[in-house]
């Protein structure tokens, strides 16, 4: 199929899920670029590719060729890519047994690395509670380098899913900046899940009343804190077994 | 001192070390916001502090007013803040047992970022090579948190300096995806070093030659690699001792 007016039907569909509340009700977002295309594609996620009409990239999908100036609508970029793939949401309520719950992350360069860890350290989900960046925002999308089609992702409030896991009888790691035990020290139990609190704050107090346990990661005491994404990726590392 | 007058010279002199040649030229640096002010204060690196002049900021130093209209002017910032400080760069040719190479990081977040850690994890001193992002660049010490401050920086190009430390019995290691030996199984000795290369092409040939042993991550295989700035932070974690 070739498309040429900026007016076509599907092309004002892909230019809204630029927003969070189409994306959300579409369930539907854009990726942009070969290597995230190439991610959607190796898990099945891709509903239709896009492509600027003399570009060749021969995945077994269904295939929209469209103009320069429709490729150059849909983008977020500012150097648009002649390569995208319009992709599904898509999660599961089987959560594993390594959970990554996050509490207000903000920042999507920080939520997209987070992914790509957590990818890297072989968590099973990962949570997103209330007030957390949308996790199919494109800045998002590319730190995470393609890594958000390679684990279970969804959206709830960390309260409710911690209920559910204590019964389940995961034990859950809260995460301080000095107190509690030495994250080098940690023998992780078979079920377990860990919080990761907001970039300015930490976790709320709410959340940290719920953990079982907290974990911290023994610093130079010039330094107060580390980046939320390199203390979570160092947990997941040291965690991984 | 109060100054009024955006044609005042210290205004145009702060105004130019918005550019890299002009604070390489000075050797100093301008830093915004109470949090980098105090951290410049502590390690006593602050030439002038610079309030808006209805500001209450009390320190210990030289100490310049300036109107609001100045403030707008000097600031990098899209929110400039009243509290700046002009501080000087400063840099010892001791290196110390523990030092990080860094062989052209492009990403100001990912410098920050690394010498946030660096810091964290007692590293003594941070090697910047040739096209690296200049340390000094307003969104590194933004992302450093101030701890830019707390370690040893010095610019020199890699291989000078790897030849040098081989000379003094340092143990150099490099940095690869998926070869050489697992970073968990990697009993440091008393000195060494760690290459960290390039966001998104590693390590140069030509220093890769030069390194005595390779660390590798173990990762997930759905995981290409981390983030550069993961990546170190999580090294420079398993190491520290």
């Amino acid at each position: 199929m070739l498309i040429t007016s900026l007016d076509n039907s599907k092309v004002k569909d892909y230019k809204k899920l630029q927003l969070r509340k189409y994306r959300e009700k579409k369930k539907q977002f854009i990726v942009e670029g070969s290597h995230l295309v190439l991610e959607a594609f190796k898990t099945g996620r891709i509903e239709e590719l896009i492509l600027e009409k003399d570009e060749i990239f021969p995945l077994d999908v269904e295939t929209v060729y469209v103009t320069n100036e429709i490729i150059n609508k849909i983008s977020t970029l500012e150097v648009p890519q002649n390569i995208m793939a319009l992709c599904n949401m898509k999660s599961s309520d089987f959560l594993g047994k390594r959970i990554l719950l996050l509490d207000e992350i903000q920042d999507p360069g920080n939520l997209g690395t987070i992914i790509r860890s957590a990818v890297a350290f072989n968590i099973d989900t990962i949570v997103l509670g209330n007030n957390t960046v949308d996790v199919y925002n494109p800045k998002v999308l590319r730190a995470s380098q393609g890594m958000i089609f390679h684990i279970n992702i969804i959206s709830k409030p960390i309260d409710e899913v911690i209920s559910k896991l204590k019964e389940d009888g995961f034990t859950i790691y809260g995460t301080k900046v000095t107190h509690g035990d030495n994250l080098k020290n940690i023998d992780a139990p078979l079920k377990y899940a860990i919080v990761m609190g907001n970039e300015g704050n930490g976790m709320t107090e709410e959340i940290t009343k719920l953990c079982d346990k907290f974990i911290y990661i023994d610093m130079n005491q010039n330094c107060e804190s580390l980046n939320v994404g390199v203390a979570t990726s160092i947990i997941l590392y040291q965690l991984n077994k």
